[in-house]
């Protein structure tokens, strides 16, 4: 699959002229919606969520057939700072975990019919250490949003992106940092479990990081500079869904920091992503507010690798199942309020 | 089925007997949990949430295989004092609709791998009015709990009951007011949508209903006098599913209210139960406090028949895949923190 962008300026053309919801379909959906058998409002957020997700796929009665998860893998330069509990060869060998089926999300795609691909991203290259320069050339940047798009399948019916990288907390906080204001200590948390000493590091190198990029750019420029290679190829994927008016499940901090970027870059970029949960990483909620998301749900997952937006796909199954499965009160000879 | 009681004296003494969890198996699924390839915790609620099915399962790596879904139907005396927003038909126009397919139950059923059973409960006798009498004599109260006893599959690996019954929000308000106190407006809500006039109406029956019948024994007594067949059907089935060490999804505010009436007659008698969702219904979150159960999911459903716990069994069955089938880290080669 060739990309419909060769550099970062083709990127924001492409971010501009995105796809909308298919009206049409919305009006028909709310309608279709308003004659199901419950009372008005019962099914709560069910019932948005479904019309959300029908105005995407241009149908009334939608149907969640193929949903595709996708754990993209990176290696970060600022991961050598001691920035994280685990050490960096963690992320190859959960790489072989995933591809072995002994992971988190290789059970929750599972239980809910998903298909998982795993994409490593040069894992022998790290990123720079942002602190000293930017994390990604253009180049490497550009190449790492391409195996993003390239890992869409174009019959997917439902997105969820994920990540695995050692470090990478600490990039989507210094991503959110540069890219929302306030103090590096907001942004920063204890990510896969890092002790006080780690904790103080991380936001050292955080404030370093946005002090060094902050204000150079737009999102993009700052995914470029302070992400990583798995954060651009989650970016990649949710532009290439967008145009193929494919929904797309949020997970936690990292992809939505990752989707934060395209929403700087271009207001609406994120309209066909739902937030799946809110992790217990305590910056993510205060990025979904930042793109006035809600999440499904908020189980106190913090392990990223696509686990609660994979756990919020049984939501939206269900959601979609009853308004296009439900009788209406006159199919069903039921009487209305 | 033989029911292991044909008097409330019998409930009491089974009640007072019930099995325990195996807390061998708590402990080897503590275990397990732990060496499972992510940070500690970083599954959140699910690491207790499967720990606590398998020591009901009795192994450290369980399966759901067979989840049962019940929803009971049963007609109400009160509903003639228009307390509902829908005519009383309409419980047997659902129950046609739920044998039929067309229901939001049945599509949440489908999607999530569950049977779905409906039992209809004598719908041509509704309870008496409570206002006037007992809802149940007692050998009407032992038939329902026996139906809901007989109904729960021996095979079954989770448990969720529903419920339909025009008026049954209003059963449920007096239930909750007579066993946990306050004002009857404490308890009263909008149900599938009464009008302000409905809604006086119905917060007067349940003040009626408590004083008649409030203080008149225990809990076993007071769903005898103020609930409903579908109500003690839904309580039978959670007994015999605790001798069965079957595991239960409690639903929203009528389903939680029929548990709170075994939780008040026999401490620790909902231990095999989880709150599946928080219902809209505002007095649910109050009965689920004073059962002490804290519920997965919160998205504003207030439709009954089993939906709720239906749409939280896709995060129960993504839990008890993580910890059955999850690689430990030393399996997968990954290095620890």
């Amino acid at each position: 699959m060739t990309a419909a962008f060769s550099d970062m300026g083709g990127v924001r053309v492409l971010l501009a002229s995105q796809p909308a919801q298919d009206a049409v379909a919305v009006s028909a959906a709310k309608a279709r919606n308003e004659q199901l058998t419950k009372p008005p409002g019962a099914l709560g957020r069910l019932e948005d969520l479904a019309i959300w997700y029908a105005g995407w796929r241009g149908t009334d009665r939608p149907a969640i057939c193929a949903p595709q998860v996708i754990v993209f893998a990176g290696n970060h330069g600022v991961a050598a700072q001691g920035v994280s509990a685990f050490p960096p060869e963690v992320t190859e060998q959960m790489v072989l975990n995933f591809q072995q089926g002994g992971a988190a999300i290789n059970q929750l795609a599972r239980t809910f019919g998903a298909k998982l691909d795993v994409h490593a991203l040069s894992l022998d290259r790290p990123t720079a250490d942002f602190t000293q320069s930017p994390a990604m050339s253009e180049a490497d940047f550009i190449e790492a949003l391409h195996a993003g798009w390239a890992a869409v399948d174009d019959s997917t019916d439902v997105l969820i992106t994920g990540e695995m990288g050692i470090g990478n907390t600490t990039s989507a906080a210094a991503l959110a940092c540069a890219l929302l204001g306030g103090e590096a200590a907001d942004w920063t948390g204890r990510g896969t479990g890092v002790d006080d000493a780690g904790l103080a590091t991380k936001t050292r190198v955080v404030a370093q990081g946005v002090a060094m990029h902050g204000g150079q750019g737009d999102g993009l420029d700052m995914l470029r500079r302070l992400g990583g290679r798995e954060m651009a190829a989650m970016a990649g994927a949710m532009i290439r869904a967008r145009q193929l008016r494919i929904p797309v499940m949020l997970d936690g901090f990292i992809c939505t920091a990752a989707a934060l970027a395209l929403a700087k870059t271009q207001p609406g970029a994120l309209d066909h992503c739902m937030a799946g949960h809110l992790s217990a990483e305590g910056a993510h909620g205060r990025v979904l507010e930042a793109i006035d998301k809600a999440p499904l749900v908020s189980l106190g997952l913090r392990l990223g690798e696509a686990s609660g937006a994979a756990l919020s796909l049984g939501v939206l199954q269900g959601a979609v199942a009853c308004l296009s499965g439900m009788a209406t009160f006159a199919e069903a000879g039921v009487s209305g309020s």
